[in-house]
């Protein structure tokens, strides 16, 4: 019998504007089972920072929590993000969205003074310690250097996001459509998905690159 | 130039439970990109049946939007039902989800007397007439023999859905992972996904199959 390898996948809730881009997430998800390992979707059990209309872009007043929102995605089988043990795990990825920049972390709304929840940071650097491979794909990925220091990552070709990169004394590399950034030093694999103008099969293209890349190096 | 042939995706909310199947709407677009067409997202405009909380299974004292939800998963571009003309599309389809029967249809709390939105029945009659093919996933194919009367379809092999779709003079013929059914007198594809205990991948191929039938049939 073969053991598959365990990915934790992190969500940030469920809409690209206050949540998980739900693209992503689905492909992360697609390419982790058509790699032949499996997954287990994780979100921290908190009050979303805010609820957007997706259809106007304006906020609505209401609540709704990370976890609970998640959950969707995950129809039913998602974990709260403090009982993650990467013992348990031979990866991470973080899907993208503007949640991991609002939610998982606050720099939508911090810019580079941000901080990153205590769990998304415990997760990380569990991770890094135990070299294990960590994905992250749109802008999710600005959440690394902040963590982790002076990694390498790419989030595409966006000026504000590639400068507060390098004020963290993170490193940048460009990318285009699908592309990867590996840093083997650090075990780290990122992707820009729609941090580019992108389609859903160039997402597609992407979550498989990440994630055949993140489990080469388990 | 070449021009795409266009695709109206019609969904039910966001997530299983209570509106659209989240996968079974996200590989149905990457389907229908990778098959080399367009979609567009599509909604009613009305208040979901119910919200359930996808963590607990429990419902909650909320109210959502079915369009404004759907939203989320068409990352803003959706558009009310209501403004969908069939003569400006190629094909129909319906992702499946429980709010197919919840929200598109009363099925899943009025059984075999269930009644059908009527924005929904006039897209699917506008299509029918036209000769344009309908793709349906899920338990969505049961709302097709409620509309269109004696057609062939599949939604796994559920017996109690099966029964159903015989009491409305439809045929029902039983389907495995990914496989799909072709009435090519009534012009409609249909594929069972999470009416089976099914894997994303699953739900993939199945999504990649209905997509290529219905485009073939265009």
């Amino acid at each position: 019998m073969i053991v598959k390898k365990k990915i934790a996948v992190v969500l940030s809730g469920n809409g690209v504007y206050d949540g998980a881009e739900i693209h992503e997430a689905v492909l992360t998800m697609l390419a982790i089972a058509c790699n032949g390992a499996e997954y287990q979707i994780f979100a921290p059990d908190i009050q979303q920072f805010h609820v957007i209309n997706h259809l106007t872009g304006e906020e609505m007043g209401e609540k709704r929590n990370v976890l609970v929102e998640s959950a969707r995605i995950a129809r039913g089988n998602a974990q709260p993000l403090s009982e993650l043990d990467m013992n348990d795990y031979d990866a991470l990825i973080f899907p993208g969205g503007f949640g991991a920049a609002k939610n998982l972390s606050s720099y939508a709304y911090k810019g580079d003074g941000f901080t990153v929840n205590t769990e998304v940071e415990n997760v990380i650097k569990s991770a890094y310690k135990a070299g294990k491979p960590i994905g992250a794909l749109c802008i999710a990925p600005v959440i690394l250097p902040k963590v982790l220091g002076e990694v390498m990552v790419t989030i595409g070709n966006d000026p504000a996001t590639i400068a507060s990169i390098q004020i963290m004394n993170g490193k940048h590399v460009e990318t285009a459509h699908g592309e990867i950034v590996i840093d083997k030093t650090h075990r780290l694999v990122t992707t820009p998905c729609y941090m580019l103008d992108a389609t859903i099969d160039q997402i597609a293209k992407g979550a498989d690159n990440l994630v055949k890349a993140v489990l080469a190096m388990v």
